[in-house]
């Protein structure tokens, strides 16, 4: 729970970089909530999922936001949302935040997809961390998609964390449908759709006559259903999933006791 | 299960690029198990996650391994270690393979580092397509640590696979304690032990007067116990974690649903 003394510490990161629309729309939504520190990357950081920069150095550059944002501190890194969180747990914040979120991603980040997803990665880094984190992501990639319903239900999704405070171990992911605020329907809690992607590569030939592949996927959604956050989207619906970082299969630790696994094999 | 009438196909990986010493060793365990093509980074990929290529072109370059494994069809790519499992299930082998196998990694993966590690990346993006898949990792980073225990237990682990199947959305991760092979005390399944890493950054100003850092970060395990893989390495165990891509926190679903989501907050 907060203390009604002061405002509570945001810290907000992004993988799209500092210069994206949906960190602005994202800072503006937080500002109106607590006092904001932004750390980003200062490059898109696209799928980096939870990459950490271990052999070169990181730079941080102040940046300003102008306009109605111009009092909010932010620092552009060098480096990966990872980076980011690290550094500014560590090194940058005077004192543990009471909230991290990252996002506004451009595109959503659902089913299979969050394994890839930087902006997720972002805030597990702080939820591991011991912090309540959040990943905000739009369903549109468009250069002119409007962040400002997702906005909107930042906020909102914001403040009830910061009153209810997460699950141990917990991060939430919320995806944003690409609709005007008035067709939003609510908030559904939902999980992970079961889904693959259906890769593709196309092939080139360059000048010097050596092969490349340019990667082509497309993402398969295996399941349907109101508890999916695909189903979510597609009845336009604000999805909010609980991830957890804890990837040990507990329910198969079991099963793969009964295996023996003192007998050699040839 | 594998048909008898024909030798498995197995397709090996790794994050610490096809020079290293880990995927030889390895490769040469796979070579007494099944057929083997080796698909790999051409550079070190270390702690990169999840990552994938999206706007950068993937070059294909041939391998030789020489000596005992000039046989084994090796390729090089210029991307990351889910690039390549995408790159070889999609593009480069001429059937699904039966097992796809990540390592022998320098270094274990264990407790939180799950999530940073290309090798369990690797083997995690196998497995999403559907192939029974498994990480190895060995307890050392020295630069002259012996591989060929861990290539024994590979060779051991990967038949058992083979011959058994995984549960559905589950890839193994195993860790191979740095001792002698009479040492090793054998196979223990276990879960990932809680931990964090407790972040350091070094300071420097470069001959420029700009400021950069270095990250310098050390694991912090949380919890003990004989069912951990910390605590299994410790106790001279191979470790063997099941691991799922599911991030759900499916517990965490209800708990979720009794947060008042339309309550309007201010």
């Amino acid at each position: 729970m907060i203390s009604s003394r002061r405002r509570p510490l945001i810290l907000v990161t992004n993988d799209d970089g500092i210069h994206a629309p949906g960190i602005r729309a994202l800072t503006k939504a937080m500002d109106e909530v607590g006092d904001v520190v932004v750390v980003a990357p200062v490059d898109d950081q696209t799928a980096v999922g939870h990459s950490i920069t271990l052999d070169e150095p990181l730079r941080v550059e102040a940046h300003n936001f102008g306009g109605d944002l111009s009092h909010v501190r932010a620092l552009g890194i060098t480096g990966t949302p990872c980076d980011c969180m690290k550094l500014a747990l560590h090194e940058l914040l005077h004192r543990k935040p009471d909230l991290a979120v990252s996002g506004i991603n451009r595109g959503s980040n659902i089913a299979i997809n969050v394994i890839y997803s930087g902006t997720i990665s972002a805030a597990t880094e702080s939820s591991v961390n011991g912090i309540d984190s959040i990943a905000f992501s739009l369903d549109s990639k468009d250069s002119d998609a409007d962040y400002s319903p997702a906005g909107s239900y930042a906020k909102v999704i914001a403040q009830k964390v910061l009153r209810s405070q997460l699950p141990r171990g917990v991060v939430l992911s919320a995806n944003i449908p690409n609709l005007p605020h008035h067709e939003i329907r609510g908030i559904r809690v939902a999980r992970q759709a079961r889904s693959r992607w259906e890769e593709g590569f196309v092939g080139r030939t360059d000048p010097s006559n050596r092969s490349y592949y340019w990667y082509r996927g497309m993402m398969n959604v295996l399941d349907k259903g109101d508890d999916t956050d695909t189903g979510a989207l597609e009845d336009g619906y604000v999805s909010v999933t609980p991830l957890q970082y804890d990837r040990t299969a507990h329910g198969c630790i079991n099963v793969l006791k009964t295996w023996r696994w003192s007998e050699q094999l040839d």
